[in-house]
């Protein structure tokens, strides 16, 4: 985990596996792997010869699952697991996934990684038609739209529900014969299909959640793709064609596992990279690179080789630090009673120090980190951020929904460094992160989703568009309309046949 | 955490306050940033105006202390607390400490880390003459002596009990009036002195504990030493004046916390200084270095600037590994199903490869990095290890009590290549040890315990002394013999009045 | 309990208040006294100025609100509770009640004790229709009615729903402005009103529950009537002028406490006239009677009173029963451990006994408790049953859904009294059942439902009808016939527009 | 459970085995029948080849002992068994027996019913000796003194030790060799030995617990006796010839339960001759019995016999009163919520009611009953006490260890009567207690302790004389020497050597 980044929250990993003797097993490793993306709740739903049977509940992976006799509930050859981020105002079991919907025909199993822009839309238009939600996620909303649907048959009903729903989503659904995943037109989240060596098929939102159960990777899922993997293999159909490759880049800056690669690329040598990129552009006079652990080794690690500086460990991370009930009171606070981060006196005292950190959210971490280091005695203290400054919110996935809590939406850059008490500040240029990540795809960024950093969305905002524009400057909506007539994503997308925002918005 | 080294396990990390009014959370707080040495259990007990009150639990400070009411219970303004590891066949409640007796003339509690080298026989007197123990701990023994002391003060017995226990032991104890430390003969364990911003005085195993509180270093406890800190302040006495400082080598190499400082030097910067020691001694054709994370990444860092090669990250270790219940099933683990270490393989894919770990224990896990990197693509894999071979068992404190266990007791450096399946192995020589920790005291290897490393223990073995003779070869026996005699650590030392080993033994 | 009936089970209990500023701590007292209706399950909603705010769990009310703070968060002025007994295949917390249903334009939460006939006709249309459901219980059904209703306000879709739904029920629901109940046309299960003295209005399952809370009764609900709670006070209104009491008589012979009023009538006082009726049908040649506790402890002390025989404690029944994970070994049954139940040696040895029961399910407890006696010396064991052979399942909410476990269905008295091995062995007759409750209402049976004696069942039974008539007996058929148009009950019923079963059915 | 009586708790029940295949299952179930003497902790240790092994918790057995795999670590053919009650000061686990005590020369489970007059003063000379405890308990010193013992062997040295301790005690032992039950000088607690029918022999405070586990009561151990079981047979010795019996008569008022026989009187038998003989002494004019329930039921039917009045069921117990943590506000308790007792209107409205209870503690439950019957519509409440007035405390095992909190040490019965609010108020007479019981032994009282009636205490006072000799009035300090002299129990007594009070005391 970064410093700062620790606020924001990918909302969710999936894993599923098709035709394996021991898959409930086999999907909690799989899981384990990916408690990176929620530690708020899990759940496991298996298929034993067309039951399903489930189990989920609150807290990390090992306290859901912590009882052998219970876990040995779960038979069946065919599995999917959900680790989930719970909002604040929703930690209740009724929002942990996999869902399990029973009906008389058969029963689903469903889970969902990211967020709906059309959402609270579809929400009040499907309950207006009687339908009876039994959570507050938004996973529901695709149930309801496929056993509304006019389609014929199970996978007609899908595509016509994928065609309703807008934004970011990675769908992972198990019926009675077939596991089967769905990417939004973006292809925001990732979604990678891998194959063990006894022929089981697996599905997971990163590479690094085969590697751990042993399968090779076969494929990416792309963009308005469905993989249905069944006892007769797997097939890929395309649920539409306007599709062009957005994938979040927040994946490589933060959220995925240095280990995990992402359309080919590995994130720890993108991270890397990204920090000698950020030693080109923010070359500083000091004595050693400091990286905040965990999530900024690999760029300080970059940056001390582009710079030549020692990289030093002058932050600890207490590994320790999750779910402690007690809490400093504000006194032993002001005391200096620190839980999580310590700098270390011995390495830092005297020193000039480059910190390297991958976001600044609030600025509040940075402030302590700086005031952490002053107080070890670090004689100057420059801190660089190995992605560009967060301006704008996200709305396919990523838990910052609004702009009010960004400082750099508020803040200069030096404004900024006042505030959090640096001698220096500096970020990595939009360019640099794109060019440092190197996809190079045919689309806009080279197939990144970089809206955080200059707002320019990949699609149109439905629910959200109207609070969106309120929050903007006339100059940031005139800049907004320009990019959004640039990069004129599809042209014909029907969920942007107007531009998200501009005049004639 | 280390990779061979989770498997050792050092006995406890110690923390107290006198003088603060948040006594309890304080400790809770310091214990916190000692959870690395301790994780089977914890305690907690407060001096409310003479009244002690304790808590105590297994599981992590977490578990134990999961319940702020039932925290708020331990008032008053002084505490002890505990973390402990416990041996497999020891799990109960009643080993966890502090101990807590109730005496119908005070109370006292008392807490312990390190191991006794007399204890066996010590219990089994104390029992012959009517006593009767509640824990299988060592740490009782102590409190039976002071009670059938035949001083007539607190302080006086205590000190006559301390010069009754053999072996390696720092002790907490808090009565009614104060809060006393106690370190034996060697100062085998580390413990230090801090004072707060408020007055309050700290006793905490490492100086990490120091900080995490806001606590300034006030000075180290040293060999032989009892500090008691009341109403009135500190006082340092001395109840023994044979003493040789010899710390334990493996709180530099492994298990103090890399922000911690020992006898003033930083841990970070030692395990740092350990790596270019390394790099020299043995230098390697590689394309990268890798650390094993997390306790090898300080070493790596120095061996990567003083060969000059790119320090990668290689391998990832799942922060969420602790306490799952749920493990992987035989033929999992052969279909390849990992969950604490991955190798990344778009980093090591067609690379030659050092890795860098703190030492080798069994070999079975430097077996499966080796296999690990191999997997992943590695063209070379050339293991480093930043300590000498561990060929005899330690009897101070930490746990391993047989050479049985250890590989390089058995094995040749080129053996133990063989069979952890390496390229090349190397490691660190005892000098480099001994030269990279720079303690320089005037004392046999600058007062360092190096005794894992070759036999060479500073006290008589009292209790293990029959089965450790017993052990060694011929040779061995002759060679420690020499040992015992040139560095005749304190001549007159009633423990060793005559040599440990050796033809008259 | 009473011996036999601890296999049959209640359906729930519901409590609910509108307008007590401690809402939700009166819902756990009124639900502790109805805790005998449902051990498996608690919930309470509590509706804090429109606000719904939920916590159900599985376990006794003691288990499920066991924490003061999570209590604190149930604030409000209004409440529904429920106790509920969920069948073994189902013990999910997702069918724990009441449900909360969340909608954009407010929340509603429904619980219900009863059954419905046509719950899975109705269930499967819905679901074809697009409705999911979240759990495996009946009680659902009725909001997707409501949702789906073409009525425009929410008393009107209600009502509309209720005569849609056949069966037994009694629906506690609570919206943002309202406390509602309601009661089938054939008012099988009770529901009492009662008003506090400081004004609030409480719904309750049975006046105990009243009593319990200090409550006054103010009226019983009656059959086909919805009560509507709001800040106003209280209203009745007729759903359906379709009705005709049959109120459960089982519920005097064993579910209710005997401190609940039913319709006016003490259970305890009816327990204890069938008791008496029962010595006047049944005397025997004893010298003592003996109840089986509890619940048959009424019985014995009428069947004392009236034959004069002393009335004696000659069985106990462990308090300390419930809820026990370490059960006997077959081999330690044989050797004779027994859990529940002792007979007094002291008592019975060498004595003739007269053993009152409530009534005979399976036979096998009987039978235990005739062997119990025996091993304890009797000298002859005459067992007397306060009410007559269970032959019939119940389909409106006792869990007794074949006749294949009924051991009256298959046997004559003289085979059970054989099967059991009592010496004797007789039942109260139907008549005296009827004459000993008293009702006196102007319907069959005095307003009672005596169907799982006699089949003679106040509706059509629906889903359930193919599988009962195919279990009849051609003589069974031709006597229910005649029943079902003798008792004719109401003649334009329009779920009884033919008979329930009969030649032309 | 009584209603005054619940607030006195006995300190627990014992349960051994020797020689059966499942011996931790059958203590399990015999402890089971004993949760009523100890609900607050529970505990087992078993013997498996010379190996104890144990486990013990606070709460309920069904709590302790809630999981199956945690259970079948009890391996091994003999066990000790121990349910505790713990004063609300000391609920640690370290209290819960049995002790396990392991020494290098074998290992001693060690449990106990009953209070020692003399532990304080033992204690303080132990610890002044050296001893350490490792709990509150009495029970411990025991243990001490047998290791002190200047005895050659375990059986001398316990006998020794059992000739310190004063007071009332059973005590139950398991070595790797044996079963060891012993009882003090007086007997004041029962002891049972039973066989099973496969040749095991049992040892357990109550007969019940042999009937409930399948054995046949052999004999009852008697004041000064010492059993031991081992693989030979079982042989009962005699560790004093000072001996005169004094069974507490609370455990046939109140503990025991109803099935068990002491000295081969059945309990429930003597309650219902206690309600007989009060019904003789104190005739009312009322038109029913209400007996409180549970434990009053025997006696109410007595007293209904005796009269020729009906025996009604007027006030309800819920038997899901335990361990509720939600507790009703003041507020609420005004309201006239009530969670434990409820009063039936439906019986006692209007009506003329004598309720019957075993004892008067406090008072305030007798008050608040006779409120909930007025509350309920009774037109004249009478009550009547199978026992005489609770006037003083006791020194062996019950919790009254102060007049204090006797209404009966204070008051008069008139004014006794006016306080609970009852329009009469009745005691059975001390002679007519002793008479119902019907004792007969040669022996004071019939080998009954009725100290708390009459003050008239079996032993020497020992730690508590001198507190109690000043909470006497000089009246009762007159007659009470009078008493000594009289009963002069056992001359030669060293217990008693002077009379426990008195001018000469």
């Amino acid at each position: 985990m970064s410093a700062e980044l620790e606020d924001i929250h990918e909302e969710c990993g999936l894993f599923g596996v098709w035709g394996h003797p021991d898959a409930a097993r086999l999907t909690y490793f799989g899981l384990h792997a990916l408690q990176h993306r929620g530690q708020e709740g899990a759940g496991i739903v298996t298929n034993d010869h067309g039951r399903l049977i489930g189990h989920r509940g609150l807290g990390l992976l090992t306290q859901v699952f912590s009882d052998e006799q219970e876990f040995s509930r779960l038979s069946g050859e065919h599995a999917v697991g959900h680790v989930r981020y719970a909002t604040a105002g929703s930690k209740s079991v009724d929002n942990i996934q996999p869902f399990l919907f029973r009906f008389h025909d058969g029963d689903v199993a469903l889970c969902h990684n990211g967020n709906l822009t059309n959402c609270v839309s579809l929400r009040t238009e499907l309950e207006d038609e009687g339908a009876i939600f039994r959570s507050d996620s938004d996973t529901e909303v695709l149930m309801h739209l496929i056993r509304r649907s006019s389609q014929s048959d199970f996978m007609g009903q899908l595509k016509e529900s994928l065609n309703i729903v807008h934004g970011g989503f990675a769908y992972l659904l198990m019926t009675e014969h077939a596991l089967i995943g769905a990417l939004d037109p973006n292809g925001f989240r990732p979604l990678s299909l891998g194959r063990m060596t006894n022929g089981a098929y697996v599905l997971a939102s990163e590479t690094c959640a085969l590697d751990t159960v042993g399968a090779q990777l076969v494929r990416n899922i792309g963009p308005g793709e469905i993989i249905i993997v069944d006892d007769s293999g797997y097939r890929i159909e395309q649920y539409t064609d306007k599709t062009q490759l957005a994938i979040c880049s927040m994946e490589f800056i933060y959220f995925a596992r240095p280990d995990s690669n992402i359309y080919g690329i590995n994130v720890h040598s993108a991270r890397k990279r990204m920090g000698k990129r950020l030693a080109q552009e923010h070359p500083v006079d000091a004595d050693m690179v400091i990286g905040v652990p965990n999530s900024s080794l690999s760029a300080a690690s970059g940056y001390a080789e582009e710079s030549g500086l020692p990289n030093e460990m002058g932050l600890i991370k207490n590994q320790y630090v999750a779910r402690t009930f007690i809490q400093p009171t504000q006194e032993l606070r002001e005391q200096g009673v620190r839980m999580k981060l310590s700098a270390v006196r011995g390495v830092v005292e005297g020193k000039k120090v480059a910190i390297i950190d991958d976001s600044i959210v609030r600025g509040t971490t940075s402030k302590r980190i700086v005031r952490l280091l002053r107080e070890a005695g670090a004689a100057e203290v420059h801190m660089l951020i190995s992605s560009p400054p967060l301006k704008y919110p996200c709305f396919y996935g990523i838990d910052i929904s609004t702009t009010k809590e960004l400082i750099a939406a508020k803040k200069s850059v030096d404004e900024m460094r006042d505030y959090i008490g640096a001698d220096s500040l500096g970020f990595l240029s939009l360019d640099g992160l794109v060019d440092s990540i190197g996809m190079h795809e045919d689309a806009p960024y080279g197939g990144l989703c970089v809206a955080y950093f200059n707002g320019d969305y990949p699609t149109a905002l439905d629910d959200y568009e109207r609070d969106f524009l309120r929050s903007l400057t006339p100059d940031d909506r005139t800049r907004l309309t320009e990019y959004a007539r640039e990069t004129s994503r599809y042209a014909d997308n029907e969920y942007r046949v107007q531009p998200a925002y501009g005049p004639t918005a």
